[in-house]
């Protein structure tokens, strides 16, 4: 088999048997293929496609290229969550202790936030102590002990796609259904659940900005999954604003514990117990949604949720004190700045892309993989879409730390731009378009 | 600027700026582009193309990516000419000398086969002693002294385009017009030539096997050496028969000997001279192609063309008596074989390309860029499409070295299906088929 056939082929709009894609991806580990022949490959993949049989042989050898962990010895389901990434999204950290509350086992495998949207493992990062690098054997144990466990991606698993995924952000080709089907499952298959729940975003603050690539995306998602024998649930939601009023790590784990607690912004609770109860019928505690979200509601009340979280952030080194008082445990940046309104009126649209931009700028984010981040700036939104304003209202607020000031005009030039007020209260908009 | 994004907007079918490729280009020997982003855009090129600017840019950036030989010191005019490849294609060995009796300098600098085509450096390299690669001082002298130089590419000149050839034969990224076009283009330029003729091939021996493909590839390089500048003539030509009788190095020497005393095969006397009288009129040294023909058979007829010959072997190191007695300077195989007619009738269609592919087979050509090559292997064609033939008559002979002798049944089982007999003569087919 060479290599540059296989290429010519996919170039010209062929397919590539489950083999060729084996020995395709087999060849990075052993040097077979160099990444100039991927690189030449994944645009060829871009422009012209992949079937479902090539996308599911290319998810099973990517998965196939590291460990594959057994979590079988744990008893009762485990489900993961998977989310394509937005603005203020902390769903992750609300709906793994709910669903670990009501008897699903969640080994949760996150990402770090890059450009506008945020990452798991930033916003975990800003609890002091807490470590998000565990090897196996730690993963496994924690799942077991705690029922849940947050951590990032260990070297073991899939190494094809640690190369793919830098290598197609360095080359234009992330912008492909097959590809990023083939990445997600490849990484959450060989986590061992037994179910995935994933939370497919679209809309200004979404990677995929159309409606029509998002719901294609969660198609392709749900339907190789399955076919390679994970049942898969989606959810495509809107991210044409941001999720809760805090934008920013420690903003969000505050807003988090506060949903723990029964007190937080409706938006963020009512999709995370969305998705929480998608887990729970996945991984059968539950034998429908209305039962499902009944129980999460119930492990919120109960404060049961809050203690799995608890035991999580101690299990990984954390301080546990974070769920009593956040504002004690947690970093918090030393000056702040208000954006207010100009008129009066109600907030016509809030747009999460400027969002995102303004609190990566102000030090919440990357521009580029290599930057640090501050755990304490970011952006509180204190008017959402649809309330009422009255002129010199304070719309939000911009957290930051001195290295940041010089940002802070460009923060607040993108914050206006997203804002926008008007005459009349919008439409209110659904914030779950479809389950798939 | 960043690459990533000028992949990207490739990509989605955008046009790059003059700017933007020479950035591009001058990248690769700073590093800043790495193969595996080359990689990733020349794929983006082959699936969405590049226009005449584009094209022209890419060219001049590659051009410039060395040095720009000055060649304006040597009176006259300099005129180089190119072919896409061919089987048995000994033109190079005829009209360089023969356009150099006519007053043409031709400072040419040639390539080596590959696959089933043949290079001309290999044929070169098959007269003892003779030495192609010459840095830029003898290409020089040489080209002063003797009005021809024959030899192959310096590492000083387009070093883009070496990588970016490199690069794009691992990658499947060879068949786009305009990286043909900035490949041939780039490195002719740097010559110092003030003309340039191409030869372009179609049919079944070819690069480019449609005629359709071949004529825009002879639209694009003409309209982008105008456009740079430089006059550039084209002939598309058929390659669906071999060129001559001989297709191996030694064997081609020896055909292109005879050309040069008058003796030659037709076809390879023909095309060679039709090539010699444009290189002639885009010179200025003829005024029109008649003149110009007959200026170049004049040159052969008074042995003038010959002698230029045997300056430039001698020059370069080779054995001189090779023009007079060629059998006693060249190398001989020491086995051959025959291929008879099973039947009688004519000789109905000579395909080139596994004519070419048993001559590799046999160790005139290469499989791979590393295989060494046996210059005195090859193939005779005892008839060519159109011969009568009876029943038992020699129709090729095989020559080959003992090393090769278990790949003379494919070779043979490849003329078989090359050399088709039937009742009648078919049509005579024209080898020029269109002037550009």
């Amino acid at each position: 088999m060479r290599a540059v056939d296989l290429i010519r082929r996919k170039r010209d709009g062929g397919r590539l048997t489950a083999a060729e894609i084996g020995w395709l991806v087999g060849g990075i580990a052993i040097g077979d293929v160099p990444d100039y022949q991927w690189a030449a490959l994944l645009m060829a993949i871009v422009c012209r496609g992949m079937d479902a049989d090539e996308t599911a042989a290319l998810t099973q050898a990517m998965l196939h290229s590291g460990a594959v962990v057994d979590l079988s010895d744990i008893p009762g389901p485990k489900v993961d969550k998977h989310s394509t990434g937005g603005v203020g999204d902390s769903t992750s950290l609300v709906l793994a202790p709910v669903a670990a509350a009501c008897g699903i086992t969640v080994p949760m495998v996150s990402g770090r936030g890059l450009g506008h949207t945020g990452g798991t493992l930033d916003k975990l990062e800003s609890i002091p102590g807490f470590r998000i690098d565990l090897d196996v054997a730690a993963y496994r144990r924690i799942a077991r002990d705690r029922g849940l466990v947050l951590c990032g991606q260990s070297a073991e698993i899939a190494p094809a796609d640690r190369f793919l995924y830098a290598l197609r952000d360095a080359t234009a080709t992330v912008e492909s259904i097959p590809l990023i089907t083939a990445s997600i499952l490849s990484k959450k298959l060989a986590e061992g659940i037994d179910a995935l729940v994933l939370d497919v975003k679209t809309g200004d603050g979404a990677f995929m900005t159309r409606a029509d690539d998002a719901r294609a995306l969660a198609a392709s998602l749900t339907s190789i999954g399955r076919s390679l024998g994970t049942p898969v649930r989606a959810l495509l939601t809107s991210m044409d604003e941001p999720l809760g009023r805090g934008v920013g790590n420690a903003l969000e784990v505050r807003e988090a514990i506060a949903c723990l607690r029964g007190e937080g912004a409706a938006d963020l609770t009512e999709l995370s117990l969305a998705l929480a109860a998608e887990m729970l019928v996945a991984g059968g505690v539950a034998v429908d949604r209305e039962t499902a979200l009944d129980r999460c509601r119930a492990a919120i009340a109960s404060g049961a949720a809050l203690e799995r979280f608890r035991g999580v952030v101690v299990a990984q080194g954390g301080d546990g004190n974070v769920c009593d008082d956040p504002e004690a445990v947690l970093p918090r940046a030393t000056r702040s700045e208000t954006l207010r309104a100009e008129r009066a009126g109600y907030v016509m649209r809030l747009r999460a892309a400027p969002v995102g931009q303004a609190a990566m700028l102000l030090g919440a984010g990357r521009a580029t993989v290599d930057d640090r981040i501050d755990p304490a700036a970011g952006v509180v939104l204190r008017r959402k879409a649809g309330e009422p304003v009255a002129a010199g209202d304070v719309l939000a607020e911009l957290h930051f730390n001195p290295p940041h000031a010089a940002s802070v005009p460009a923060a607040v030039g993108l914050l206006r731009e997203a804002i926008v007020v008007g005459d009349n209260a919008p439409a209110s908009q659904p914030r779950i378009l479809a389950r798939l």
